[in-house]
């Protein structure tokens, strides 16, 4: 049983802070993490190490920069708290390597992201937990551009034939218009309005592309918090589960 | 006209000290790199940052470890060099960005190294220099297992149809056993007896390695010290050049 799972930027850093680490929800994720004992594929996004680097110099995923000092602010933060999480998870004896996006792939002229997994499926088939960070990565015609931790998540989990995916995020779910977690999304158009509609810009954390990107996959994802993240490592089903076939 | 220039380990750092910097030729081989204004990828050796952990954790090519701290040991510390040398390219307005074969490749139970090269590619074409260090990386049945600058010349000198290979070695070129240089190497056997012959262990410093390395190219390579570096860099042909077809 694969497992990619995602530790949001939102819940391991202080998005408050400028590069501040939220320790106690990255020790609950590390333990979590050092009980379980199938291979397991960590992505993380930026939180407060990423986001304010990539925004101070005008980067997103189809805005680039060709600006060094641009690319070297996003990828040395988030290198940064990449070596925090991969050392506190071997702290506990998870066998964690670090895996740099800016390395292993590009976007062609057309935005398609290739993606070199040669590395992450021999680390994981040798007993390794491979640590991947958003990062920056090279974008034909627009020197680097964002590659965020979803979309990373989405082509790991294919690459790799993960069984499950877990987005461990700010909130406990998916959630409705009155703030109630939704148990289950099998297509966009169902909950498109509770999301604030398929056209409206994205205002609820970007949580309405993160259910069309989960639904782009074949493999079942559970969106919940850190509360529920023990529970989907133990095979549990805890906050929003996403799947097309219901 | 495309470049691939590796950066020996004993040119760039000071192989008597852990972890130390030479920081004159370092500054010097900038220097050359700066007024240089065509594609040029960068990859660098160890030095005294990654052999003496290599060493110490007993990993090569082909002995591996499953233990992270062995392979975080050797990726750190190259890490840091990494970052010394892209710091310093940055300081002189060299768009230098660093990459970590780790993320990037893997070898198969033989042995094969498949390295992914879009995202050096794209870098390249895309006006950025990247820097390539010597690494880890996953070695499928072994763990990890060591990925020498001299191998990822060969495989990024290939991937980047690259014009011109340098070596920026300890040695002002490939040395015959009166210590002279010799001028043109166009076949292993030519120079095996000054090499130590074919079947003796490797006592030269790894030159014997390297020149049946270069000679396995299709692309003209040449090996010589930091006095070379700017001359070759300019078209010239300093030390040794290294052509099977002559």
């Amino acid at each position: 049983m694969t497992t990619v799972l995602k530790l949001g930027g939102s819940v391991i850093t202080d998005k408050a802070q400028p590069e501040t680490l939220d320790e106690a929800n990255l020790a609950r994720a590390v333990d979590a993490v050092a009980d379980h004992d199938e291979p397991l594929v960590l992505v993380h996004g930026g939180g407060s190490f990423g986001h304010h680097h990539a925004s101070q110099h005008g980067l997103s995923d189809t805005t680039g920069s060709h600006d060094p000092e641009a690319a070297l602010a996003v990828h040395g933060a988030m290198g940064e708290l990449n070596d925090a999480v991969v050392s506190a998870l071997n702290e506990c004896d998870v066998p964690a390597l670090p895996i740099h996006p800016l390395s292993a792939g590009a976007r062609d002229d057309a935005g398609e992201f290739a993606f070199a997994t040669d590395s992450v499926k021999t680390l994981l088939a040798e007993g390794f937990v491979p640590v991947v960070q958003a990062d920056v990565i090279a974008h034909a015609g627009r020197g680097v551009t964002i590659m965020s931790g979803d979309e990373l998540v989405a082509v790991l989990a294919e690459h790799v034939e993960a069984d499950r995916v877990g987005l461990c995020s700010g909130v406990p779910g998916v959630l409705d218009s009155d703030g109630d977690v939704i148990d289950r999304i099998a297509s966009f158009d169902a909950v498109a309005e509770a999301l604030g509609g398929s056209d409206a810009t994205d205002v609820t954390g970007g949580m309405s592309a993160k259910v069309r990107t989960l639904l782009g996959m074949e493999t079942p994802a559970w969106v919940f918090g850190i509360d529920g993240l023990k529970g989907f490592l133990d095979g549990e089903s805890p906050g929003t589960k996403i799947r097309t076939d219901g």
